[in-house]
């Protein structure tokens, strides 16, 4: 991405704010909190992802000089303000949950303590990238955990919201588990080996699943997968034995077959079957088709045959909840801590952070949220990753990747259930839970006056 | 976006099969159809829209150096392939619905006719485009007509799937009828003014709304939106309306109060009284926070008092139906038509066209799909807007939102209901008819033998 010209990438208010608030010389250090208030219905937990994007952007931050001219061309703005602009950038610290974390509603995964103008500036884009990338690696974890160990493939970009977006679905998935992605582009950004043998189309041409079989593997002998269900599925599967047979007399193996379509219980069982008896037991049996972790768990306590799944559209779109309601909100300004009341939604005030508690097995049993100064027991989950605008820590989605393997392990099961899933509590500090009331009551009385 | 790279955003299948084509010389001219199989629950039309982006992409389609470089990495692409993936252009022609076409699933969006290897390189990202746009113009359309007349602003950036896909939330609402965005860099790309005043943070900023709100209007004195639910609705109201009186004096007016939370029907009803009394009848009441079509349907018939809406997270993700099952079939190949059998999800084959049947009022009756070829009474929906890879007929968003508005008019009242609408029907010419039937019982008499 081209970091010169994302400033653009927001929410105008952001920019009427900022030019209020350089006339009234308001650029005391702020605190910001991001976090979602609540998970969608079936989410136990989220996966925090999108953090090393989110840093790139900070350390980049600017207005170009074509974002300034064009800014002035609304003649909405000061040329004092622009000047201001076209100089500012990010210079600001950064605690974050590190990519790869499991947490709950109500945490932060990530806090800025930055000079009013500039929180607020970059507040719209990193509302978008951590919802992105966390809802979307929230997904693919529970694709993976229905899985059960088998093998799961992103094949996801034809319905994402865009090329940049299938890059994120293939990265986000990564970090979740995936073994690979069709998407060319991703795989060499992530430095995977992208997936991919054949589509309908492919059979189709040629008019026969035999020859096109046959031609497939002439060009890639070692990477046949061939895909059954273009016309019948028994019947394709009987034409990828013949084919595969052909294939072991010249000393090569069928790396599998694929099914896209029909009865995936019955055409699957039908293809292991089929596979063993003429002796490619090593041979997988691959399928594709609208699945999710709803419809994977179905299959698989079916009794359907899998070694392999590309899992695509419901997956990259996070179909049944597309966004968590991740917001942004003030915390503190020029050391007052500060609120919103009005909807029953509550920001916790101050700088925080979580305290994991977890039992024998080192599994969570709660989180205490507290103010970021105090002393707790448990582990600290949120790291200063940003020093006045500076990357500190700098992790890519393998390290990711890693720590979420650990992670999950540390979840409950009421957390990792797929159909009924409930988060592991968190309790507020005592200290938290003070400041919390008398700034309620400061707020309160002030705005009744 | 840079074009030179974009021919790796594509599913590796698309490469492999290229691949094989190349090696035996099966290039001949191929056709592929793009269409919904069937659409969500709740929705009843679609609003064709992407083109502009899809055509821009065939015409710039190459492999840069460094592309194949890539290719030639993963050590399974004979030279003489990837030289020829070095050169390869879209050389094809295209016809299509142009942007703010009503139709339904079962209809081509698009047809491609180019030679094979091309026309299947470029399948990821059509679907990829025109999935993204279809979905949200249609989604932004319920909105536009739930909303009745009343003023809708896209504030939809931050749950996007990305920066550039709130570009896309951007163009589709416009195309669909909103006045404007609050996205900079869309209102930048589209040449509208972007819309926007100020956050809660703001308020919690100031501490005090009195100070906010008149901070706000005295660096934008003609632009002032007062957010009054921070702390609390009326209170909110009562400052607004002290400033507002002080506004007047300096002969200056009050745009409007934006109520984002709580009770919305008896905050606006409130706040139109509350505005109306001070004798503030043109000041706007805007309400946010989670709107759909459903939402807005039912705050207007439960009285709220409502003159612009802001519109996010559930129109720019299309939140109840994030994505359309677009698909790209080969329906001819080398003037064989071709089609699948298994999955009972038949493909129509061959190149087709839509005859648009309407009565006396200009409603829509029904469509006639054939083959392109024939001769049908109706309006033909489906332009030729590419020949030999390069743009013929050349649109922006102005004239797709143009057309939809006409478009919009056609369609029957149970297409535009919202919570239980049914399509228009579709009949099939005989002459297609008994084409299908003839490829189908060759396919399934060749692949059963």
């Amino acid at each position: 991405m081209n970091y010169q010209s994302l400033a653009l990438h927001t929410d105008f208010y952001q920019i009427t704010m900022a030019a209020c608030y350089h006339a009234n010389s308001m650029n005391k250090m702020s605190g910001f909190s991001l976090f979602a208030h609540n998970l969608p219905e079936k989410r136990g937990y989220m996966v925090a992802a999108g953090l090393e994007i989110a840093l790139d952007y900070l350390e980049n931050f600017r207005f170009s000089d074509q974002d300034i001219q064009y800014l002035d061309s609304l003649n909405r703005f000061k040329p004092e303000f622009l000047d201001y602009l076209s100089d500012v950038r990010f210079t600001g610290d950064v605690w974050a949950l590190p990519e790869g974390t499991v947490c709950r509603a109500g945490e932060p995964l990530l806090e800025v303590t930055a000079p009013l103008i500039e929180a607020q500036l970059v507040e719209t884009f990193l509302v978008n990238t951590l919802n992105l990338h966390t809802t979307l690696t929230s997904k693919a974890a529970r694709c993976v955990r229905a899985a059960k160990g088998r093998t799961l493939l992103d094949f996801g970009l034809r319905r994402t919201q865009g090329p940049d977006a299938g890059m994120s679905a293939a990265r986000s998935s990564a970090i979740a588990g995936f073994a690979g992605t069709s998407n060319v582009a991703a795989a060499q950004v992530l430095g995977t080996m992208p997936v991919g043998t054949m589509a309908h189309s492919f059979v189709e041409a040629f008019g026969d699943e035999e020859k096109a079989f046959k031609a497939f593997v002439d060009i890639f002998p070692k990477q046949g997968v061939f895909l059954v269900d273009t016309y019948d599925t028994v019947a394709g599967l009987k034409h990828a034995m013949e084919c595969a047979q052909q294939l072991e007399k010249n000393g090569q193996k069928l790396l599998g077959v694929r099914i896209d379509s029909g009865d995936l219980v019955a055409g699957t069982r039908q293809a292991r079957e089929m596979l063993d008896k003429a002796g490619f037991e090593d041979a997988a049996v691959v399928v594709s088709g609208s699945l999710d972790e709803f419809r994977i768990q179905e299959l698989i306590s079916q009794g359907a045959q899998i070694d392999m799944m590309g899992v695509g559209t419901k997956m990259a779109c996070s179909a049944d909840a597309p966004f968590l309601d991740l917001v942004y909100k003030l915390v503190k300004y020029d050391d007052r801590p500060t609120l919103k009341l009005c909807t029953g939604k509550e920001t916790w005030v101050e700088n925080k952070q979580i305290w994991r508690q977890t039992n024998d097995q080192g599994i969570i049993t709660h989180d205490l949220l507290g103010l970021r100064t105090e002393n707790n027991p448990g582990r600290p989950m949120l790291n200063q990753v940003m020093v006045q605008g500076k990357i500190t820590e700098k992790e890519d989605w393998r390290a990711a990747h890693e720590r979420f393997e650990e992670e999950v392990k540390t979840l409950p099961a009421h957390c990792l259930d797929i159909t009924q899933p409930a988060p592991y509590d968190i309790k507020i500090t005592p200290t938290l839970m003070n400041l919390q009331q008398k700034t309620k009551d400061e707020a309160l009385s002030r705005c009744l006056s």
